[in-house]
């Protein structure tokens, strides 16, 4: 059997984020393989309640773990390398990155107790790394976090490139610009397929460069009479740059709110990505510091709890509390699905005098992902046989591949578990894998579809009831049935307690229920879950989660 | 004590939803009274699941229900009128509105078993109906339902105009368009308070007509090559006629799908607001069309889970299931809220290879509300002594309140229970009212701070234990304790089933717990919950919400 090159999207393709790709190369079923990225998901209340953070299902890969050379992290951002410390146990093999991203990447793995020497630092092409049958290089490309990187994955059945999250970005102010030259360099012998970023396929324009945004924040800033704090994604090390010399060149004191904020400048400093970043001072000097001199940049551009801007929003953080004639910048875009969260703070900040100024006008933020013209310029460039698209919901899949079609390009939707055989000349799909996502709920990682948080959003849905009742010795009820409530209203249609209304109909039962009933744990439950939900029905007009206890002393 | 005139609204100013104002005139505290409007809000996972509907708290209005003239309804959209078949038996008084909205008012006493024959049918201005000493006409207004209307609210204290949900539209297509010339004569004499609209203040252009939207649609749907489905809210009476024409125009037969939208158009029709309505076709006709020749037009704009966009989505409804290279159109803007609902359907459509087509382009749909421009413009046809912002989150009141300013007109943020004096030259805070939010939970309305939604909220989060324990006549203990799990991993950290490792720790508490502890309920109910909470948090990293039950034999 001839050997073959297999790409296989774990997570990734399907939804944007929790990414993780393998690629294979050798005899079927044999192939040596690697990964590239592992990172995470976020959890809403929607679909995971009270869920710390979603991976992609990876059991192929332990199943097929000693075929497994090596992983490659592309970029720091949680939905690359957000799940290394969580996984790395269970793969084993050594992690590769660039200087920044490995410095983020050891911290994820002593956070969780992993052995930080695991992370390899690389550098930049043309350095290759091998892995197996395969040889990668990190091809800079810019993006909203510095050290992104495409991966040059070389194989005897040829090069294919993986651009990563990317933007064509000539002017990126932090990290290196998109450089057209080198790229169509390494493009030049041909490239079998392009795994491409489709993230920003439905955004008509040109992108537009972070060089863009600086004088638009000067400007702000330069004109705010009072405080001024600006949120973005503390990763977003470029952003926090030009916000910091915004407020420096206003002559304000900088201050960094938000552990986030602090620890991705301070990998960004050691790891010499960043330089000439402006003086800060503690929260604990800013406080003593006058107001209109001040400059905060705080975490918590999407509105999350826990995080500055929705503390400072609910009134303190670090002993700052904000005054009417603030300014609070949005320099971000908002995820969907965090919409109300943000928009619960700008209106908490409203309530307080504090003007907010968010992204609505498209001058103070930009995205990190290539719009269509940029796609169509990339795969212009790389001119590959075949374009994957990945990192994107269905719908981004099918246009980036409609976009991919219409140069003349083949192309596939290969949604994650898809495996497909890049060796010929257009993408084959030759089988499908049991994918999914796994829950880190506390400290346990449980199955999306254990039932477990099915379980919950029913409760939150519906309510719970617990039901009691005592048999004695002979199978005979013993005293009433017992009800306890949670998350039901206390008095129902017929204006009496719904806890008396249940253990009356309940009690009821009881005493009509014959001996094979009484004596049949199963019988017993089902009948008293059964007049529980449908008492409830009638008197609340909602049917309730419900546990049964049957205590029996005999 | 002299008379004074008061606006005070109990919902509908700090958000945008369940809309509910009150007005009074007369000496303080024995004001007469009217309410306008009476809408609901709608619930959300993060804040309110398993909740049917939201009301204002009308308390104060309900203690005062003596005073209270009429009800007052400016439009047929749910967050004016959806709560007024669940309030009007708190109320007892007429109910008057335009004879659209008044037919849905019907409707929706007749589902409460509510007598209908309160909702009296009023003409538009210059009619006017007495209530106490106010005279209330409808100002007729354009906006995305037929005959809405701003209410002209004389008082001995002068005119007050409530804009009610509004848009400068002169060719609005279903409707009267808006008449400036009306608006000027009605105003010409001085008005006192404007009440006004604040929805769109934050977007900077002036509003397009509903009638530009007809042409894009109709280039669109007679391009389309197989079937096309649109969705739009079903109350756009106009933007519904508009698809259903572009349909007609390109061939088609027209599909009505979802109660919604049947009743809506039924209702137009019935009251006359609407004539020329193509001709429709059933949906078990619909079925027995070529796809080509069929356009359906469905509810679900909002990615609601039982409506027929998102039954579609899922595979089938009423027949009909969609198919590769068909053509859905969102003729809507997403609720901030609603994006992932949305989003889950256009992926889903996506994998079926329907083409989805949303308003990210700005030439299917148009708001019905008035932006920034729009309402500058009629605060200076009214030229109000006062505008008082309403209709909006407390963002959107402060920046209609500085627009105001800007123009030398005393303003005011008002938000839900603060009761304004107008009786002078600017408003005045006089007093605040309790108010709040009533959820419909199931059959019973409930408190939203009764704790019973934070109760459901917390066992989605964290999850449910049952702890049961038996002690004899003694108040020793019989047996072990017994635990229940719901929504909770089944393996801790300790690789035991959590429930063993539960009920061993409480089996041990019970053992040496002394006798003083057995005897008292509160403390073994407290003991047994601390430790079941904390043995859960060390096994599975959460603190699950805990169920005691303590059955005793004594």
């Amino acid at each position: 059997m001839s050997d073959r090159l297999i790409y296989l999207p774990l997570g990734g393709s399907g939804e944007i984020g929790m990414n993780a790709y393998v690629y294979g190369y050798g005899p079927q079923d044999k192939e040596r393989l690697i990964l590239v990225d592992i990172g995470v998901a976020f959890s809403d209340m929607d679909t995971s309640p009270g869920v710390d953070l979603i991976f992609a299902d990876i059991r192929w890969l332990e199943e097929n773990k000693d075929r497994l050379e090596a992983v490659f992290i592309t970029h720091g951002h949680e939905d690359h390398i957000g799940a290394v410390g969580h996984y790395w146990a269970k793969l084993g093999v050594p992690v590769y990155a660039r200087a920044f991203t490995a410095n983020l990447a050891r911290h994820k793995l002593a956070d969780r107790g992993q052995p930080e020497e695991v992370v390899r630092t690389v550098s930049a092409w043309p350095e290759v790394t091998e892995a197996g049958p395969f040889n990668v290089g990190f091809l800079p490309v810019s993006h909203s976090i510095p050290e992104s990187a495409a991966l040059v994955i070389d194989s005897p059945a040829g090069r294919v490139i993986h651009s990563g999250d990317f933007k064509l970005d000539e002017t990126p102010l932090v990290g290196e610009p998109f450089d057209p030259e080198l790229w169509k360099d390494v493009s030049k012998d041909g490239v079998k397929a392009l795994i491409c970023d489709s993230t920003n396929v439905f955004s008509p324009h040109e992108g537009r460069s972070e060089a863009s945004v600086g004088p638009e924040i000067e400007a702000l800033v330069a004109a705010a009479p009072h405080m001024v704090v600006a949120t973005t994604f503390a990763s977003n090390v470029a952003r926090v740059k030009t916000l910091a010399e915004a407020g420096q060149r206003a002559g304000r004191s900088i201050c960094l709110m938000g552990r986030a904020m602090r620890r991705m400048i301070e990998a960004a400093i050691t790891t010499g990505v960043l330089s000439d970043f402006p003086k800060v001072v503690s929260p604990e000097d800013a406080a003593t510091i006058p107001r209109e001199n001040l400059m905060l940049l705080v975490t918590g551009s999407q509105g999350e709890h826990r995080a500055a801007s929705a503390q400072l929003a609910r009134g303190k953080y670090n002993g700052i509390t904000l005054k009417d004639g603030d300014l609070f910048l949005f320099s971000s875009k908002t995820i969907p699905g965090n919409e109300k969260g943000v928009i619960r703070i700008i209106n908490q900040f409203s309530e307080m005098g504090v003007d907010v100024v968010d992204d609505s006008s498209g001058k103070y933020h930009v995205s990190g992902h290539a719009n269509r013209p940029d796609l169509q310029r990339l795969h212009d460039i790389v001119n590959p046989q075949m374009v994957i698209p990945n990192h994107g919901e269905h719908r981004h899949l099918r246009e980036h591949a409609k976009l991919a079609n219409e140069s003349g390009r083949a192309s596939i939707v290969a949604v994650n578990g898809t495996m497909l055989d890049l060796t010929g000349n257009e993408p084959k799909v030759t089988g499908y894998v049991e994918t999914g996502r796994v829950y880190l709920d506390g400290a346990v990682q449980i199955g999306a579809l254990d039932g477990i948080v099915r379980d919950r959003l029913r409760m939150a849905m519906n309510g719970h009831v617990t039901v009691n009742v005592l048999l004695d010795e002979d199978d005979e009820p013993l005293g009433d049935a017992w009800v306890e409530l949670k998350g039901l209203p206390e008095i129902g249609r017929s204006d009496a307690p719904l806890v008396d209304v249940l253990e009356e109909d309940l009690t009821q039962f009881l005493g009509r229920a014959g001996e094979k009933t009484l004596r049949d744990d199963d019988k017993i439950e089902g009948e008293l879950r059964r007049i529980a939900r449908n008492t409830a029905r009638d008197e609340i007009g909602k049917k309730p989660e419900v546990t049964i206890i049957v205590s029996r002393l005999s």
